[in-house]
Formats: C-alpha cells, structure tokens, sequence
C-alpha cells in the first residue's frame, strides 16, 4: 500500500508568477495567496498533512471554473476542486501543487422542479441547505455523508450515507452534469428524463471521478416525495454479531427499511459524551422505516421479530421529528464524538463494503483484531448496504499506532476483498486507497483507468495524484 | 439526422484471407462463411436491410471472445457481439463488415448468491432463461425489454422495459461485469457489493456503450425477493390523455407501482388479434403492484382514485398466475403484434423519454401529428418512467412512407428533447439516432465520447459506426 507520505513527495509542479499575474487580472480579490488561505485547502479530514496549493481561486460560476482550468491548463499546473473539505482520503491535498478551486460560492440551488422531482443546483450547495429550499414542497434529498458535505464533492466521491439502503448512492441519484472539461471547455452529461440510452454514460463517469476527469459545476438529482409516516428506532443487542445477524435477515427478507446503521459499544459511549445523550452502551442499530402508516408498522413488526430471535431488546420509538433529528445528528457526528473522545488524537478510518452475506463475518474478524492490537478504536456502519468503518483513534506522533492501524486497516481490506467486496464503500480511493484499489481491480482495470484519464486529461492537471498515479 | 442507408455506405474493411485462416485454425467448425449464417447475423428487428458480416464465431467462452478479438486486432477488422438479434437500432449490422461475435453458446447461470440477491451470468444468458434458473429461490429479475433479450445484449444498450419505474434499468441492475477489451485483455469491472468508490465507474461505462468499448463476457446482476404479493389492473380510460394524467399523478404522489403501461386503442386492438384476447379496444393502462396484501391493497386504492377523477373505469383484475402472464406476455409482443396488423410491414420505433411532468404535452402532440399523417401507428410506454413508444407502420417499398415516419419521428425527438428528455429511452443509438444524440448531449459532450473510444479502441474495431462515426 502507498503510504501517503511517499505520494505527497510526488513531483510538485508549482503555478510560476505568470499563472499567478494572470489569475490576478481575471479574479482580482477572489484569488488568494494568503498561507492561511492556502492551508485550509490543502487539507481536509483525513490524518494527513496539509499540502497547501500555491493559490487558491473563489469560483462564482462557471465562466470562473473554466477561465480558472484554461489558463491552469495554459501553465501546466493542477486545479483541485474544493467544496467544504470533508474528504476523509486527502482528495484535498496539492500533492503536486496547484490551483484550489474554491466553489463554496456556487451555492444556488438553480432549478426545483417538484412535478418531476428532480433539482438542479451549483456544486457549492450543501446536503442541508438543499434539504432546506425543499422541505416546503414535501420533498427530500436522502444522500447524507456525515458532514454537511456539498453535492459538488458528493457527486465527486459517489457518496452515500444512512439512507442509501434503500434510496440508492449519489451512482443512483445524480441525473446529469455540468462538467469544465481539462481544457475549459463546458459539457453537459444528460437531461432531466429518468432514464435514457444515449450514448456513453458521461454522468456516471463523472461521478466517482474524485475531480481528476473534470469541475463539477451543475449537478441535476433526484428528490424523494417525504413519506406518509416515518418511524425512528434503537434495538440494543447483546454483541455486535447479534445486531449484524439481524441486519442480514432483513435485507434478505427484502424489508424496505430507509435507515440501518451499526455502532458499537465504543462509539455510543463516545457519542453520549459528545451529544449529551444517554443511550445505553451496548451495540445497536439504529433504524428508520419509510412509508404508509401502515406500511411502517408492517416493517418494524418484522425487524423486530428477527432482533429478538437475536437477542435484540424492544424497540424504543423516537416519535417526534426532534427526537429523529437528535439521534440521526448524533450519528452524523460520529466521527467528531469519536475523535473528542480522545483529544490531540487522529482517526484513521476504513470503508469497506461486502456482500450482506459475508457481513458477519468481515466485522466479526476485524473486532477481534482490533481487540487485539490494543488501540482505541470504534464502528460505526451502514450496515444494511454492507458498508462498516471501523476507526482506529491514534496518536499522530507514535509511529508504532500508525503502523498498527495500518496493518489493521491492510488486514481489514484484504478480507473484504476476499470476501468479495470492494476497499471502499463511498469514502473515495483519494490518496490512500490507491494499491487497495489495484488489489481489487487488478492492474488492467486500473490500467483501463489509466488510459480514460490521459485522454481526457492530457496534461494531467486536475487532481492529479489521486485515485492512480500516472 | 443520418439515414441509415448512408452509415451503410461507410468504408468497408473486409476481413482478408489470413483472417479467415488464422480463425479456422483457432475456432475450427465454429467459424462459418455461410451466406445464411452471415445474413441471420447481419440483421435486427431494425427496419434496416441486411449488412452481413464477412464470418461469424460461435464463442463458447471467455478465451474464445479475447481470441477472436485479438485475432481481429491484428487484421484491423471489426468485432461485432451478437445475442439473439433483438435490436431495434440497427447495432448488430455490420455496416463496415468483419466478424460477428455469437455469444449465444455462452449461456451458463454461473452463480446464484441467493444470500446476496446476486447472480453471475454469461452474456448469452436470456432474461426468462434467468428468471427459470432464480424463480425456484423466490427471486426474479425484473428487466425485461420485450424480446427475450440476453443479458449481455441488455447490458450493452442499457436496456429496461415495463418494471423499470420501480426496479431500476440496467444500469441500476448491473453490478459488475467480465470484459474483452480491444487488445483482447479480460478485465473485471467491480465487485459484488451492492455500492462502491472505488475507482471511475467503468461498469457504467460499458453499460449502454453498445459493444464499441469493450466485449461483455460475464455479468453479476441484482436480483430481488418475489413479492408477497401481486395484482395486475387493466384500466380502460376515455383518451390516451386520460390515462397519461392519471400516470404523472400517480408517479408525482410517489407510488411504488411495479409497472404502468400505456397501450392507445390501435395497440390494444393489434394485441387483441395477434394474441386472441379480448381486450375493449380503448386507450388502457395495464398495471402491476408489489408489495405486502396490505400495501399493495393501499397502493391500487391511490391509483383507483386517480383514475376515477380521469374518467378512468373500474379496475379489471388478472388475480391468477396465468392471467397475469398472459397480459403480461400479450404487452410484449406488443411490436410483434403491430407488424402482423399489417402483414409486410415495417417498423419505425420511436423511443423517446421525458420528465413525467411532460408527458402529456409529449404523446399528446404525437398524436396529433401521427392522425394527421394518415400513416398506421400505435402507441405503447412505460409511461410510469416518461418512455414512450409511437410505432409507425410503414410499406417499406413506399419511400413516401418511410420518408413522414421519419419526420415525423425527427419532430417527435425535437419535441422531447425541446421537454428535457431523451432521444432513446432504451433502445440505444445504434445507427439511426447518431444525429439525435448530438442535438441531445451537443457536440463537445458527443466529442468527449469518441474521445473515450479512441482511448479504448485505437483501431476503431468494436462494433464500429455505431453510436457515432469517428
């Protein structure tokens, strides 16, 4: 596996003074080359260092995206999209210097259309402000990474979140894009119709593409009608195994269930101190059921007659929206809880997705080994899809705990992968997955990556360095 | 818009002597010249006249495929994949000659993972050949163009059909894929995990590219748990108006309909005779509800009423396994049925798909244009999904015919796309809708796209002239 130490001592190629003087006359105040400025962009959540861009632009639109890429392009120097900086993989980072985009200005939300339930919006606006200008017609975007992460990035990442069991990932849910192409050139990736059989799947190209094949700069989604009756519920189950085994039977069941997220003992315990809750600290699934009045209550008989076969304790019902938003922030903020409960401490954080089938047994063996090693760690997971991360909470400057989350990690990834499932669920390969992925691809397939890259991408300047190497 | 008759006239590159040689050598008598054989190969459901290829392989297995196909590489002569030679776009023609690939032998169910609801097939693997093999599970695969498709084919024009507005096309259906590159090298796609970011979305990126970026050889599907239960309605409306209105309503409120197809009266009155039933000849909606009892009561409820407010008359239920199937298989021989109203006929499909919100302004007009026309058509679609299908039956020795079908299909197109839709909802490009798809998607996106191709296929063999010329 790359150590991201090695990638980021890559070959820098940094914006000479002319790109900058010509940055300068097009964006005037909205191009930075404040230390303070760089650095916030050249780092996102994940436990690198910051590898700072050499300047960093604040994109209005999309003539700024593409006036940005074309003379980036004109000097041969990288151009990094930035949303809000919620990559846990260091999509962030100017390992090989740069230009950061900033595009948090590009925050409108352009075009609602409820009668078709589709949006468009600019790749600045956030999961939440887009859940905000909707609520009042009834609909919802379900898409929720932890952070109040930008749909921009979102697409960039092929994120997911709690509800992605059964309401699909940013794969499923993205309809069409605006994309500058490397040579500032302006596209658009499909239409607003549901479904289509024109040509190469562009969107679908685009989105995963951690910004290496284009600038987001439009991105058209799906939206949800709010169901009839939502219904929030804890289980507390005697042992994690327990709370997977019940998880699998309802998938396999087919229970249309919205929500089914995994956390262990550790990561209640470090969410009741964080959110000022009091669950009790065993493990649990926390669930959401989506529906009919009748419909959810259907759903929830079933769930919970499979948890007790389990050992699973009863329901408790959070009723209110308040209650439902208490629990589901919690969550949320899982990977903030996990890092308070440990101050000065750094996650490292895996991301593996298998087979429901296998689940049991790719967490049950990481458990023990995590157990075993001695370091801090917690689990959380969207275990309905097969997607669990485990943690592990490790002092930056013991090199021995690096090494030994690394090999947990290494462990952990070799085993989804035999169980045939892939490194990374919806976190991205960013800079740290890059010889996970060609263990689980193969070096043709990363290879056929490879060759798409270098003719879209002929100078290779956006985001380079990520997913692959060249 | 090109006329096929010109894509035909593009350069040939006939397969020479050595060519033929080296494959007898390798394929022996699974290699023929056979006029008849080539002719079977050389056409489609297309109203196009034959373009034979210059051999045809029978494939047996994934090295035949990477055999033939580096074999091919070397004589610079096109590879065209062949399933049962369903299209209806002219994909399997081989307008620039060479070798059709029949991967009809490839037929195996490779795995079942009941589990998991996944499943690994050969390409030449039928959707009812799938649903034989999984139905013993409780399981079945929903895609279901109306031919009996194979899944390679379905896969390569990212085909959907009646139960696509809940389960999803293809694209949302295929999980991974095995496939024979240009150079003849066999790579995987993905994984069985049900989502991933690992990577750019190369399974997506074959799906729908018609076999010119790749030979799929291997597909790993989603399958689902059959409902506990079932009930198909026919409901007879006054105007096809009606039953479009009550469809966007349905679909605006969020129903989990399973299926809703539109049949106008000439539609239902070809079925009727093709199918020997005795359906009244009136514009009709022909549904399908999954769920529990109790959903799927509360689901045709909503529907009933929406119907009611159309002047929609009282459901007609098929209760029974048999009754279903027959309405059910009597709606997809639904373009088999319009040929044999008018024996000697052709057909020129339509296939465009809109925003539901649109739907009505778009089959309306159609409509109106096709009684003005005073050519024979009928209308089918999947109009839960905004896919429609106008059908005009033509004389094709009658060059005034086929000449208003094409207008009026150009203005059909114009009028979607005018709507934000989609030139082809699922039949693919192939050779008639290349002009389509650069008033779709615009030249730069179209140029992006042969961009891809000369990427991956440097010497223009896979399937080549189709979707675009180069």
């Amino acid at each position: 596996m790359n150590a991201p130490h090695e990638l980021t001592s890559a070959v820098r190629r940094p914006a000479p003074e002319s790109l900058h003087k010509a940055l300068s006359e097009r964006f005037g105040d909205r191009v930075s080359r404040a230390q303070a400025v760089r650095d916030q962009h050249g780092r996102d959540e994940s436990p690198f260092e910051v590898a700072p861009p050499d300047a960093v632009v604040f994109c209005e639109s999309t003539a700024d995206v593409a006036a940005a890429v074309e003379l980036a392009a004109q000097h041969d120097v990288p151009v990094i999209p930035f949303g809000v900086g919620s990559s846990l993989e260091g999509h962030l980072l100017a390992v090989q210097g740069g230009i950061s985009l900033d595009l948090g200005r590009m925050n409108e939300v352009l075009r609602i259309n409820p009668e078709d339930l589709t949006v468009t919006v600019q790749p600045g606006v956030t999961r939440k402000q887009l859940n905000e200008a909707v609520k009042h017609l009834g609909l919802f975007f379900p898409i929720d990474p932890g952070a109040d992460a930008t749909l921009g990035g979102m697409a960039a990442t092929r994120a997911s979140g709690t509800n992605a069991v059964r309401y699909g990932t940013m794969r499923e849910n993205v309809l069409a894009l605006e994309v500058v192409t490397a040579s500032g050139d302006v596209i658009r990736t499909g239409t607003r119709a549901k479904k289509s059989s024109a040509g190469y799947d562009l969107t679908r190209l685009m989105v995963g593409s951690e910004g290496t094949l284009g600038v987001i700069t439009e991105v058209t989604l799906k939206l949800y009608p709010l169901p009839e009756a939502i219904s929030a519920a804890i289980c507390h189950f005697p042992t994690v195994a327990a709370a997977v085994d019940t998880t699998i039977e309802m998938i396999q069941l087919g229970v249309p269930i919205a929500r089914v997220e995994l956390l262990d003992a550790n990561a209640v315990r470090a969410v009741n101190k964080h959110e000022k809750l009091s669950l009790r600290e065993t493990p649990m699934l926390l669930m959401e059921f989506h529906g009919s009045d009748s419909g959810v209550k259907e759903q929830a008989a079933v769930v919970q007659g499979l948890a007790h076969e389990h050992g699973g304790e009863d329901f408790e019902w959070a009723t209110t929206p308040e209650e439902r938003t208490r629990l589901w922030t919690a969550r949320h903020r899982a990977y903030f809880a996990g890092m308070a409960a440990r101050p000065g401490c750094r996650t490292v954080t895996t991301d593996a997705c298998v087979p429901i089938s296998r689940l049991a047994e790719a967490i049950g063996e990481s458990v023990r080994e995590a157990d075993d090693s001695g370091l801090s760690y917690y689990i959380v997971g969207h275990v309905g899809d097969g997607n669990y991360h485990v943690a592990y909470l490790i002092d930056p400057k013991d090199p021995t705990q690096w090494e030994t989350a690394e090999r947990l990690n290494l462990q952990l990834v070799r085993r989804a992968l035999r169980l045939e499932g892939t490194c990374t669920g919806e976190h991205g390969v960013g800079l740290h997955k890059q010889g996970f992925l060609v263990e689980e691809t193969g070096e043709a397939s990363v290879e056929m990556m490879r060759t798409l890259k270098r003719a879209l991408d002929p100078k290779n300047i956006l985001n380079p360095g990520k997913i692959f190497t060249l």
